[in-house]
């Protein structure tokens, strides 16, 4: 035959799906940055010391149906019983709208963390209604956005009960029926701030002798006791009471405002959310309004825009740790905002008298399961509960708990001789009649009389839910539309680029998304025996060891379930190697002032004192400053936190000479890894000195960011520092636990495994190689127009470029914010704004963003730059200009325009769309009045009908 | 214990999830219509001679994911072998991109079909995109949106080569490797129209015998023709030639248009679209430019809009059955829209070089598969293929089909002597080894060298999908993106209310449509051996049971995939009745001509003349009229159409006499099932006389449009019809096939058996009487503004309405055009216009619209009926006004403002929302430009470019 195969790779998901610039596409873009070829720009920006040896092999990359089918078997190799093992993680049914509208809709999964509020007005009502939801639900005044876990909830609510304590005790006490993973977390975090822990039974607390104390509810064997004393004993002697409460028993039970409490942490994972071996789950934290400014996290407020309307926006944020550093509040930044707008849907779709029907009906189960196991002569212990027992079995515990996965059921070992049995919104008649058969009780669950086991003096009292939102029609066609409204009010990654620096916003591809809905990753309980979760074993060891190669580190733990939270378990993996060498006074941690504010918050939580090095000119490390910080401090050297490429954006060639110095004094490397995505099979931080660090698996290996959360931080360390990784009360080992499930949020783990399955080591490289080409194509062609800061030798950045407009603002009045909200107009999520740099804009365009959209950003910022020119020229307006009004709305448009400038020219900027533009539902928020008149859950109905005027 | 349980049932899906309005909201709005409770309200308008004796018992109904459970457990009965069996349907990768985007997401899935093409413009792209796709594949200049499936799209390439042949030979030739299955529907279809079928080899055909052949390419046993001579000989003579080619042996093989052919037909199945035990896939249909106005189906065409931007929209709709009725070029009505989007975007996914090389890996398979099978000794046919062979293995044919399912294959069955083997997109050398071992061979795929086994000749010359849409970067980002913006420039259920008469645009909730997604309903072949498809067997026994109940029929054919396809099965039934009867010369319809278009067109299509019947001054059948037609006609009286309740929305009290009438003369009832939404659970068209009926599952039974398809028209029977119902060669049984597959588009009946599971009977009668009540709704709520047309006798309506807008053309020259217009202007989506009454407007509701949303409604129809006021008070122009210059677009907000009235109330009237408008794309479209200057594909980029100035 004449005719040659095409040389067209249909099945490349690497170089036709995930990178977005093709192959000629590339060629034109390595014309514009003067690089004869992708490898030369590497070796222009990669220092040849720092480069890899061996490349990257993972074998034959999978196609997308490869994956798939690969993913089928593992999953297949979980088994789904029904776990009854209760202990915070509970059967629930997803609504199916909520999981085909939001959890596989990318306009939800592919959002950004809401900072900028222009685009976010969807998700930020959705998380208003959480929080509504929340300090409904407990009876608190103020909520946040979400916490991580129940357990990191309960460790936040100590130290936030430290910071406002009014007592001077130095011990915390904590309720013995608290969940023992919220136990052992807040073990954890206590240790190196100095807290003593007291577990205890609370009848027997001294009150006094503790700044604060918490109480699980109901317990964890399912006890329900009135804290109301308790509460009121701490309050005498300046105490702070916390509750970690069961959001779906406080829709029958008195809830803990009622009762004094301080604070309420809990979960909301069995509000729609599966439990996914573990996580992700939004957990919750609810206070009194006095505490709000301690409160840790991220809280939704209610503001106004430029034209009074009502919008909403993060408020507080000078809480945080990009803001206070070690002095902030917590390291926390990742919140759970996916898994809190389903736990919010789930509250919309059912509604209070849904949510109580649901608690009804799984308390009756309860009380029916109980008094079967009663009648048949077994011991049931509390008598008062909501949805958990326990049950004396004596020696026969082990029989019982097998004869009930012969059932087809998990139970819970509780002591030596008990089984504990939660029912959930899961279980029906059969799981009754199953569990009876565990116990050799053969009957028939049809004794319905209405049984109620608590006390009427525990019953709720008070409403909740009251807002409208919660009552509005319940019609599925309803829900779907809202649904929709609010996805349509936010920009997110499947209409635009989101060229964040340092949050490397790539594509998550549907066939990565796909089996995280799968039954047999999503329906695991995270504490069900080993032996039913095969295929998590071996994706989490496939996936780490390719982890380390990638790394070149010896281990991972996927226990952190943020990057926050990986830094923190990574220093704390460090102190405990110092301690075990009888080094335990170590406490100096180097960190560069260019640092990310987590970076000294996360040494805050550990204990450590955190010496600040400068940045030279260049903005590289100052390796004198460096040098004569770490000689100073040797004896106390506990290690550095250094980030890799910098935060400048830049291959620093002096990392090794860093790392040697921290070493030579006896410290150990931390290597922050968000920067990851520069490196991936061109150098690895395990090689440049690195001891440990923390992945963001949603950055660099594709969990998309949900709005503001899921994250993955696992951490990958070298061999030394193994033993001293987290361990779990489940699977043993390590150290103290950090998270409250084993593996952190596996069920997000397919995701990353996925990618790089499709992807092979060489299409990681290439992943890496093309990330670093889009970036330096956007400094150059911005080049000119803009200041391009802190480029290497070579006159190449890495991955992401700082862009100076601090000069306009002199020169022509114009902020770093408003060329970002002018950005809106040109259909673009604003960069990184003031970060690492003030009044500087970081680009991130990762390798997924093909050249057509690079172009259309870089024809934006050239646009602005124009307009700038004309206001430097004084021929547009200093103040009534299409800057200082971005973002333009329809309400613009259709207003009386008194501006001097063309509807046209402030609604369609060079960049925007004109059919398909994107319009921003508020025009400019106001930040300082959002947070002087602080209303952080869903204003009244009028209010919402003065805004519709 | 004090607290009773709540009343509120949280899963209750028929009441809570699917009916719209609340119990409150029902409450309210029964107060409005002036009815003290519902079941009055129906007593009102279903007389009591029509009313069912026993209510519809399912049993209890299903919670959402007990259904889902349900569902599970049916799919695990189907095993999902690898079916190398061809024949038309073949193994296919759906990008997950296009899965997740598309076919999941109801932006896409519960669009309407795009008769309105200002709320269009998106889905009209993307089946542009098709159809230059088709055009391009097929080298034929135009081709139609879509077709049902393969052999009907052959069928109606020969009755269309019927009316343009200038032959005037009665025969049609059809090639003898045409897929049995075409060849099926062929015959069926020729038989009454009194065509003769020639089957045979082409080499022997006489061609000026014939009007016109069809070819199969290549054969449905692997043949690779080349047809040209044969093509030129029928035009010799006048006569039309066909092929039936396969799109994908397309990208290889030279094309009908470079052989001649007039026409082209196939199907689109292996482009991306799972096989779904059959369907509902995508055919196509494409022809000479000279031909167009012949072809069937519908047509994208570009036209213009009134700004005189591009806009794309239906073309030559003057063929339709709804206008040209019995005259009509066919009765198809529902093209498959959605699945011809699916096809097109996997051509944009992979691209010509991606086609092409998907196909010569397929091609390259098969010819290693050959090679070895001829290595070891077998006879394989044909010498020149493209991705089909079949072996001689004599006596030992059902070994090797048992030992190849013992492998995981399917092989098919050819004559007495062979199995058949077609090579697809699935297939991996693992499967080629199967293959080997199922005869015998045991050896491993690893001979790689190339050997394509066509010859040279037969090479496609000429390039194909050139234009730029196909050549976008395909980077998921990318693909993401482009199929977002499309689904954002249009309306569909996922925003708002289609209130369209008689197209029941109701819920398709997600719990219903997640089963489809799933492998073992969407990866089984359509003729595997049904061992492997007892889930299906299943689910349709039991649906057909429930739809039997439902009906009152005694039997139910799944095989029409459209309304029009089973009005056509239904009439041959009959037709088939009466022939076995010794009465074929019952030839006379007795229609009344409120008919929807697509009854007369049926009628035709089975050889019977149509007589219309009048209607009485109210709407209903003239009585009379009817009486004196059918005994007038007695003795060729096959039988009548009737529509129940009417087109005009109204009970007929005198159906049953009506019925009564024909049977009297020897005629059988068929009942138009397309109205069965406001009688399921309160009156059953088997008991009104109805012998026979289609039900229309995408309007009554919640399968969704999916933007002009798929639909599915299953056909109820009575007892003494049931011998005449469409058979197949497959499942045997009765008279001619009318669809490829034996039960027409099977994947899609998870949808319609979760909706009844779920229901309940009970919940589905509710659903009849709140379509009933929303109808009746805004029949009072509009009164006085605007005359509601043809009442019951009572005052109500049935489940729609009509609204007489005639009057204000004189008034005002408004046009029901210029308020359908402005209706979007309001986010709605118009409802059906001009039908069955010239300058009306008929609203259907149905169950799942919201108080809420039926008030917003009505709220824009009241303003629309102000604004007609001021125009004939003369107080606003009676050119430029808000109706005339409807909808109007973000471009003429943008643009001077030269109009009489003010751009809020010109973008804002009340029903739109403020925040979430939604924008129209284009302004109004020139329907007239657009036929007189015909382009049905996408145009050259410069135009596009041209466009974006």
């Amino acid at each position: 035959m004449v005719y040659k195969p095409t040389e067209y790779l249909p099945y490349d998901f690497a170089n036709r799906r995930h990178i977005g610039p093709s192959p000629q596409e590339m060629a034109r873009m390595l014309e514009v940055v003067g690089a004869p070829d992708l490898e030369a720009l590497i070796d222009d920006t990669l220092p040849e010391a720092i480069r890899q040896k061996e490349p990257l092999d993972f074998g034959r990359p999978m196609s997308e149906r490869e994956v798939l089918e690969h993913m089928r078997r593992t999953a297949d190799k979980n088994r789904v019983l029904t776990s009854l093992i209760g202990q915070g993680y509970h059967g629930t049914v997803t609504p199916p709208a909520i999981q085909r509208n939001i959890l596989e809709n990318p306009a939800w999964y592919t959002a950004y963390t809401p900072y900028q509020p222009e685009i976010s007005q969807g998700r930020l009502e959705a998380l208003l209604n959480f929080q509504t939801m929340v300090s409904d639900l407990t009876g608190l005044e103020i909520a946040n956005a979400s916490l991580l876990d129940e357990a990191t909830a309960c460790a936040e609510a100590m130290t936030m009960a430290q910071r406002v304590s009014k007592s001077k005790a130095k011990a915390f006490f904590v309720d013995r029926d608290c969940h023992p993973q919220n136990i052992a977390v807040m073990k954890t975090r206590a240790a190196p701030l100095g807290i003593e822990v007291i577990v205890g039974n609370p009848a027997k607390m001294d009150a006094s002798a503790v700044f604060g104390a918490i109480f699980q509810y109901p317990g964890t064997y399912g006890h329900v006791h009135d804290f109301t004393d308790l509460l009121s004993a701490l309050h005498e002697t300046g105490g702070i009471g916390i509750m970690s409460a069961d959001p779906l028993a406080l829709t029958l039970l008195k809830e803990p405002g009622a009762m004094g409490a301080d604070i309420a942490v809990g979960s909301t994972q069995r509000f729609g959310v599966p439990e996914g071996y573990g996580g992700p789950h939004a957990a919750y934290m609810a206070c009194r309004d006095a505490l709000k400014r301690a409160m840790p996290g991220r809280i939704v407020g209610v503001s106004v825009d430029s034209h009074g309307h009502r919008a909403y926006r993060l408020s507080l944020q000078t809480r945080e740790q990009h803001i206070r550093r070690e002095k902030a509040t917590s390291n926390v930044c990742t919140a759970q905002a996916l898994l809190a707008v389903m736990a919010s849907m789930y509250a919309v779709f059912h509604g209070p008298e849904g949510l109580r029907a649901i608690a009804q009906r799984i308390h009756r189960k309860t009380a029916r399961l109980a008094r079967g196991l009663e009648e048949a002569g077994f011991r049931v212990d509390p008598q008062a509960f909501f949805d958990t027992i326990t049950v004396d079995v004596g020696p026969l515990q082990a029989a019982v708990m097998k004869s009930a996965v012969d059932e087809g059921i998990n139970l819970r070992q509780v002591g030596e001789t008990r089984v504990g049995i939660s029912m959930h919104e899961r279980c029906r008649p059969d799981t009754i009649e199953a569990v009876w058969r565990a116990f050799g009780i053969v009957k028939e669950d049809r004794d319905f009389r209405p049984d109620y086991r608590f006390p009427e003096e525990m019953l709720r009292r008070t409403e909740y839910l009251t807002h409208p939102i919660f009552h509005m029609n319940r019609a599925e066609t309803e829900m779907m539309r809202y649904m929709r409204r609010l996805a349509d009010r936010d920009l997110a990654l499947d209409r635009a680029m989101i060229p964040l620096g340092s949050c490397t916003m790539k594509l998550n591809s549907a066939a990565e998304m796909m089996p995280v809905s799968w039954r047999e990753f999503s329906l695991l309980h995270p504490f069900a025996p080993a032996d039913q979760a095969l295929g998590y074993r071996e994706l989490i060891d496939d996936l780490s060891a390719k982890l380390c190669d990638i790394t070149g580190y010896d281990a991972i733990s996927m226990q952190p379930n943020s990057g926050a939270q990986g830094e923190y378990a990574g220093l704390l993996t460090i102190a405990a190697f110092h301690r075990a060498r009888g080094e335990a006074h170590r406490n100096i941690c180097l960190i560069p002032m260019s640092a990310h504010g987590t970076n000294p918050a996360s040494a805050q939580m550990v204990g450590w004192k955190v010496v600040p090095v400068q940045s030279a000119a260049n903005g590289d490390i100052d390796l004198e400053d460096f040098r004569t910080k770490a000689e100073k401090h040797a004896e106390q050297l506990a290690g550095c936190m250094i980030t890799y490429p910098s935060t400048h954006g830049v291959f620093e060639e002096t990392v090794t000479e860093v790392t040697r110095i921290v070493h030579d004094h006896g410290g150990q490397v931390y290597i922050d890894g968000a920067n990851m995505n520069a490196m991936v099979g061109l150098s690895r931080p395990g090689d440049l000195g690195g001891d440990v660090s923390h992945l963001n698996l949603h950055k660099t290996f594709c969990i998309p960011h949900g709005g503001g959360g899921p994250g993955m931080g696992p951490i990958g360390v070298k061999e030394h520092l193994i033993p001293h990784l987290p361990g779990h009360e489940i699977t043993g080992g390590g150290e103290g636990a950090v998270s409250a499930a084993p593996y952190g949020s596996p069920s997000l783990l397919p995701i990353s495994w996925a990618y790089c399955l499709m992807m092979g080591g060489e299409g990681l490289t290439q992943a890496t190689r093309v990330a670093i080409l889009n970036a330096n194509y956007i400094a150059r062609r911005l080049e000119g127009a803009f200041e391009v800061l802190y480029k290497g030798p070579s006159g190449r950045v890495a991955h992401e470029c700082i862009i100076d407009v601090r000069p306009f603002e002199q020169s022509a009045g114009v902020t770093v914010e408003d060329i970002a909200k002018r950005l809106i107009d040109c259909g673009f999520h604003a960069p990184t704004m003031s970060w690492p740099v003030a009044g500087t804009l970081m680009v991130e365009p990762t390798e997924s963003e093909t050249m057509a959209e690079l172009d259309r950003f870089c024809d934006a910022m050239l646009a602005i730059r124009a307009e700038i020119a004309e206001i430097e020229k004084g021929d547009m307006d200093a103040e009534n200009n299409p800057l200082k009004n971005a973002p333009h709305t329809v309400e613009d448009l259709v207003s009386d325009w008194d501006r001097p400038y063309s509807r046209n020219q402030g609604c369609f900027p060079p960049g925007a769309f004109r059919v398909d533009k994107y319009w921003p539902p508020v025009n400019r928020v106001d930040n300082v009045y959002g947070d002087r008149h602080l209303v952080c859950t869903c204003p009244p109905m009028e209010d919402y009908a003065e805004a519709a005027e």
